[in-house]
């Protein structure tokens, strides 16, 4: 098996490792040459690029090609590199957003075939691949979310390629992955922001307890990467923005109010849905 | 040095453990009779009581005497156990909020002497003696919020003892506390259980990555604790609740009217915070 990654950051080099830790060939394209030079060094990637005229040969004859850039970058990807894809490869991104890029391959004759948007629920807040490992799949979530033309076989495939990492496939529409993602990842990552800015400020320093940092700790991510999602995610992520808005007002006045009993029942619910997903988490990772 | 605690939930029979690593003598009392038995049979405690007045002589002769129960109880506790204090004593809580319990203090001429406001940033979302640990405020800020008449030798002891099992004493008064609190961990409280109630629902299941799991570990808290400590810092926690709310709609209208120049200021000035905080953290655990 040949594998191709485009963007050797976090999630590309992390990709690679696996891989390579299952002894597949894999090589990759950086504009990075450092990353490029430390990765080969490493027998971490077969070969690497800095260019997609450069990998054209590897194109060809890849069985996976994974692209790993911003969500805005994958179209621009896709463009280059369809000069050299054929009918039997498959074709993954990583991007956090779904909807605009399948829709995108779904208008293209051969795109519609091989292009399988993925999205593994991998982040961290530290990027780069110098931040990568092997195992940063190992009992995550990683959606598939196939074009219309892609055949069964190949999704079959992926899903065996994705869990041979750790990862748990789950194969879904782009609009659900898009909807969905707004709410349990869109939305909390606009809220630390919020948080952060909210409640840091220079005359509150250094006193900052365990459940404040964790509540925050995505707020140290990458501003740019967020943006780009946010643009790409623009209509649902309002919608869950006005979801929880209008459940921060009921709390607000349940507080204000002091309808002690109303409030009960907003928290009590809030904290049994979080303690259920741990337990719907626990039971995946024992399967 | 003999020390009392009264509540040995999480808080308190943290502390014991930790006075008890350090050789102290450690009675407690708690309605329990488990509680008593378990931490009795593993001398953690040397004595336990089931009520004040059956520990009315031990009151009598301890140096430092904890509470460690519900904020709303506070008073109470207090109220009960005055007939056996004298002078020399400290007495210290360890409720989430200052203010009325301090200026309570502050209106008897005994308690103004003896009790020192406490709060140790160290709470966990499991509770329960069962999830005691004497390493719990290793590292972390321990509040001191000495009532009007204490002395500077007083809560120069108090600092030595809290710094005795490794936290960082911190030295205050009720204002300040009640507001920082409010900000740091009252607000992203709050803000957790809703965005864990507008998050999850039943058709999105079995997808959260680690960012959402993070963000919303702290709504696992109990909810009669926040309930009590939203009860005793309303007016704080309403004002903070206001400015976020007032981000949250900056936010809201950059994205809605796509200017993505002003979202990127606001994002980049949060996550600026939230890298700094970080620092000054890892700083204080060099010192």
């Amino acid at each position: 098996m040949r594998i191709g990654i485009i963007g050797l950051g976090l999630i590309g080099a992390s990709l690679a490792k696996a891989f390579k830790n299952n002894s597949l060939y894999v090589w990759g394209i950086d504009k990075d040459d450092n990353a490029i030079e430390d990765l080969r060094s490493e027998n971490i990637i077969d070969k690497g690029y800095s260019t997609i005229e450069e990998a054209k040969d590897e194109l060809k004859e890849s069985d996976f090609i994974f692209i790993c850039v911003y969500p805005s970058m994958v179209k621009k990807i896709l463009e280059s590199i369809k000069p050299y894809l054929k009918e039997d490869q498959i074709v993954i991104d990583s991007a956090s957003t779904k909807q605009k890029i399948v829709f995108f391959a779904n208008k293209d004759p051969l795109l519609t075939k091989v292009f399988i948007g993925g999205h593994p629920l991998a982040g961290k807040e530290n990027s780069g691949y110098k931040n990568s490992s092997a195992d940063l799949f190992r009992g995550k979530i990683f959606f598939l979310v196939p074009s219309q033309e892609v055949t069964f076989l190949k999704i079959d495939k992926a899903k065996e390629l994705i869990e041979s990492i750790g990862a748990r496939a789950m194969i879904t529409t782009p609009i659900y992955h898009d909807i969905t993602l707004a709410y349990i990842s869109h939305l909390p990552q606009i809220i630390a922001y919020i948080l952060a800015d909210t409640s840091i400020n220079r005359d509150r320093g250094k006193t900052f307890g365990t459940g404040f940092k964790d509540t925050t700790r995505i707020a140290k991510s990458p501003v740019p990467l967020w943006l780009d999602i946010i643009k790409e995610n623009k209509t649902h992520i309002l919608k869950s923005m006005r979801d929880f808005y209008s459940n921060f007002i009921r709390v607000y006045n349940a507080i204000e109010k002091e309808e002690w009993e109303e409030l009960e029942k907003i928290f009590k619910t809030a904290r049994e849905k979080r303690l259920k997903i741990e337990e719907i988490n626990n039971e995946a990772n024992k399967n």
